[in-house]
């Protein structure tokens, strides 16, 4: 099996970067890899602590439209050009968080995506120097208000509610390029999403050179790279299983949020 | 005069929060003031020290379209709700640094902004809440490339280039609801923005309630508050002056960023 890079809280609430064993132990890294974090030594026994998401990026750039299937289903084409948006990283949640379901919102989705990780600070990157900068790859699930990515003319509100970005469980350095991207709710055998990930409209290293001649990436940086056809609704108490082929699996339950605080009235916002 | 709290480097390449003094001598805080810094007793003289972007944001959360006669230029009407969009972090530059044309653009333009420096973790507020996570009050440059953003859906290409946020010179803790907020390009006497920020459609604590209703907001996070009127092109080797009445002026240089690593071509991207 591939190593598999963790990042953890301990019972004590100690925070580490790891390598995750196959008998569940982690052993404890001096900082995260991508910054030449290696074994100090320490050893967490199973049980001692639980995952957090795998790494803490500064942006969390994410591709739309990015399988040709799902830009049909979303009733539209298949970019020219990538369809780049930023998810602020307030979205981020660990595996087994909860995905807490806005008031504002009547229809939220899962959007089960491969997740590519940057290792080094880069910037105007050819797509076969972007190859090097991606140091691994996780699994992301990026939640979306339907109704509000539909209604406004910017994603960010549909996209950026807290815990709309969960994302892990691990790292691993290398994938299969046709490997299967698959989305279950609740126990169904039959997944509501599956897809290779070689179906994508524009590749891993295409999507990291574009970005990185708009924005530097920075070690740690998360780039979610579309989601493929088969999106649908959650509900309160429903369980996401996102699976990809060689790296996981990402469990995530979906709660309510807390009520508004107010009724939210634009009008009564004039200063005038 | 209001006290002007800033972010500074030293020429020995240490970086501070401070007070800057009447004699521009900088009184070093212990941490961000907004997370309870404190003068250590230390004193930078003038001309020891440069001035960096005024606070380090983990997000710049952005309005469109909050003044309705930048609306009525845009083409559009004044929205029922405030849109919101992300600038990445990797825009922000400081006070007298450049802004890089980017190769892909071929119209970037200035957009004078009055930012609000939020100064606690906050959630879910109403707008009389949101009044006290408001720390303080910079300036801001919303660089767009006015040419991407109206031929990409999503405006995150079009504002998310690196170097497209000049923030500071510094923070103020209050504001005069009416001060007037000018732009000027070059040595012109006459502005080509100028607007009080009470014409906002959406008043300061509307917007950070509506924002974190969506979204947790943390220390130090920006939230630019839209641009009036009169927005317009810049060139290599323009300076851009942005002033608002009791902050500031945040000047900065423009200049031509270096030339694209290859041909941009989606169609050798395909991994099929």
């Amino acid at each position: 099996m591939a190593d598999r890079y963790v990042r953890v809280k301990t019972t004590q609430g100690q925070v580490y970067y790891g390598l995750l064993e196959l008998n569940q132990a982690v052993k404890v890294l001096s900082t995260a890899p991508w910054l030449g974090g290696e074994p100090n030594g320490e050893l967490l026994a199973p049980d001692t602590y639980q995952l957090l998401y795998p790494c803490e990026p500064s942006k969390i750039v994410a591709v739309g439209k990015n399988y040709s299937a799902h830009a049909a289903e979303m009733g539209g084409e298949v970019p020219k050009e990538p369809i780049i948006f930023l998810k602020p990283t307030t979205t981020l949640i660990s595996p087994d968080a909860e995905i807490a379901l806005p008031p504002q919102s009547k229809r939220v989705e899962y959007e089960g995506e491969l997740a590519l990780v940057i290792g080094e600070r880069c910037f105007n990157l050819t797509p076969n120097q972007a190859i090097a900068a991606i140091w691994g790859y996780t699994i992301a699930n990026d939640v979306t208000a339907r109704d509000l990515q539909r209604s406004d003319s910017q994603w960010t509100r549909g996209k950026g509610f807290d815990t709309f970005c969960p994302l892990g469980p691990w790292i691993v350095r290398e994938i299969n390029p046709s490997a299967m991207l698959q989305t279950f709710v609740n126990e169904s055998k039959k997944p509501v999403q599956s897809a290779a990930i070689d179906e994508m409209v524009f590749s891993p290293d295409y999507i990291v050179s574009y970005i990185s001649q708009i924005m530097t990436l920075l070690p740690g940086d998360i780039v979610i790279t579309g989601t493929p056809e088969g999106v649908g609704p959650i509900q309160e108490g429903d369980r996401v299983y996102i699976e990809i082929e060689g790296i996981g699996k990402l469990q995530n339950t979906v709660i309510l949020r807390e009520p508004l605080p107010i009724e939210v009235d634009p009008e009564e916002s004039e200063i005038n």
